[in-house]
């Protein structure tokens, strides 16, 4: 598959044609941002890392019957997928309190949630990704009520998935954030990322964290951190083949 | 019904215990607030003009079928009402953009939504009253999804009967906040008040705001506006008797 022209240059990925109009290809860059793109740095490897586990989770999630833009990894870099029209929504899902429901609710750090919740952010760089309820993504004609339960129904899916991915690898996942986009039929599959830069992940022995939060909240560097998230996504793996 | 100890003293209303347990008297104050009480002024008259207000505005809710805490407008400034334990969330129904609304995300002043938008917000001062979805209410325990389903469709059966109300006082709903409480048996009942400080009225004609907006924007003196959305609740008032 040909990588022709630049489609989209994003803060995680640049996005290309294919030779084929139905597919378009990734390649994860070495960027950092935080603060909606306000910090922002080039961390060596950050790229190759994301792309191997991003792409590790799409293809459990594909085992688990979830349906997703992803069609394969094709370098250390990029990835090839099915082209899709985002809907412009952020989908957060929540099993403990972290990161902004913390700071906003004012509750105890990593409070468990009896059920997840699910948030929807509006994705606008302008109005800078704004909270957004069901009835206003109605109103502002972002999806439908019908769009909107599908959406909560696979996010919560795919929760039911990583959970026990995660909890394998002895990590919590703690929350992540989702998009999804429209097919050529109007079906709605799951796209983007799914890595520690869209998840947190807590270790269940030191509870650190190994994830975005080491960036966000400059404790140190990244790479050790997602490296180590793959190691273990890989031996794991390794240790499923060979039972 | 005699007037017993103060119970709370709120930024429009002081609510003062009465004889009876289940009742409570609310009196209206003369003052302004706005931003969360960071903007705050006293203004003559605003008391007992909010105080008739809202007192018409239940009656007229009561021949509506709507069932809350009023009971009976007992002086110029003081309410008789039902005690409720407040579910701490301010729910807000929107007809036409405006307000925070509009800012967030950046529509036209007064777009008309195809359904009205019903919104909820955490009363709490401490956290600034959060936007909140329902998934954080339930997570959070502040109402359960049957609460949360009745919350809204009260809301929006006041809509509906608010809008000819104010319609044939050639006043348009642009927007309002409601508060509702929990009855001794548990049943939700609207509580609060209803008036130019907590619904946009916008002059059919003149297309002037006759509401807090006044006020928030320093557009000039509140009290000449209440006093017309008054006199023409009474004039309508009248009129109907006379028919
Ligand atoms: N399968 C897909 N088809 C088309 N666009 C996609 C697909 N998957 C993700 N995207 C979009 O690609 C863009 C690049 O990703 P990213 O670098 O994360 O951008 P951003 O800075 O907007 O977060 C995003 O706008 C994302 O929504
Ligand atoms: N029927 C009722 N029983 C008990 N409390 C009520 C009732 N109706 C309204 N309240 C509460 O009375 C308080 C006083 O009103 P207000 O001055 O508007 O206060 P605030 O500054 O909190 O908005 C509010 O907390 C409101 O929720
Ligand atoms: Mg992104
Ligand atoms: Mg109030």
């Amino acid at each position: 598959m040909n990588k022709r022209g630049l489609l989209y240059e994003g803060k995680a990925k640049k996005m290309y044609a294919t030779d084929d109009p139905n597919l378009v290809l990734a390649e994860y860059i070495d960027q950092a941002t935080a603060l909606n793109g306000k910090k922002k740095v080039e961390i060596d490897h950050k790229g190759a890392l994301n792309n191997q586990i991003t792409s590790h989770i799409f293809g459990y999630l594909k085992t688990q019957g979830i349906a997703s833009h992803f069609v394969d990894q094709i370098s250390e870099t990029e990835q090839l997928l099915k082209k899709v029209k985002i809907i412009p929504l952020e989908v957060v899902v929540r099993n403990l309190a972290s990161g902004h429901f913390e700071t906003k609710f004012d509750v105890p750090h990593l409070m468990r949630f009896e059920a997840p919740i699910v948030e929807f952010y509006y994705k606008s760089d302008a109005l800078d990704d704004p909270f957004i309820n069901d009835a206003q993504i109605i109103a502002l004609k972002i999806a439908s009520a019908e769009q909107i339960a599908e959406l909560k129904a696979k996010a919560l899916q795919v929760n039911e998935a990583l959970i026990p991915f995660f909890k394998a690898l002895k990590l919590t996942l703690v929350d992540f954030k989702l998009e999804f986009g429209l097919d050529e039929n109007n079906q709605i599959l799951l796209a983007d990322e799914i890595s520690p830069d869209t998840a947190r992940l807590v270790d269940q022995t030191t509870h650190m964290s190994l994830d975005k939060d080491i960036f966000r909240k400059g404790l140190g560097d990244l790479i050790p951190a997602y490296e180590e998230v793959l190691k273990r996504i890989q031996d794991k793996e390794n240790a499923d083949v060979h039972r």
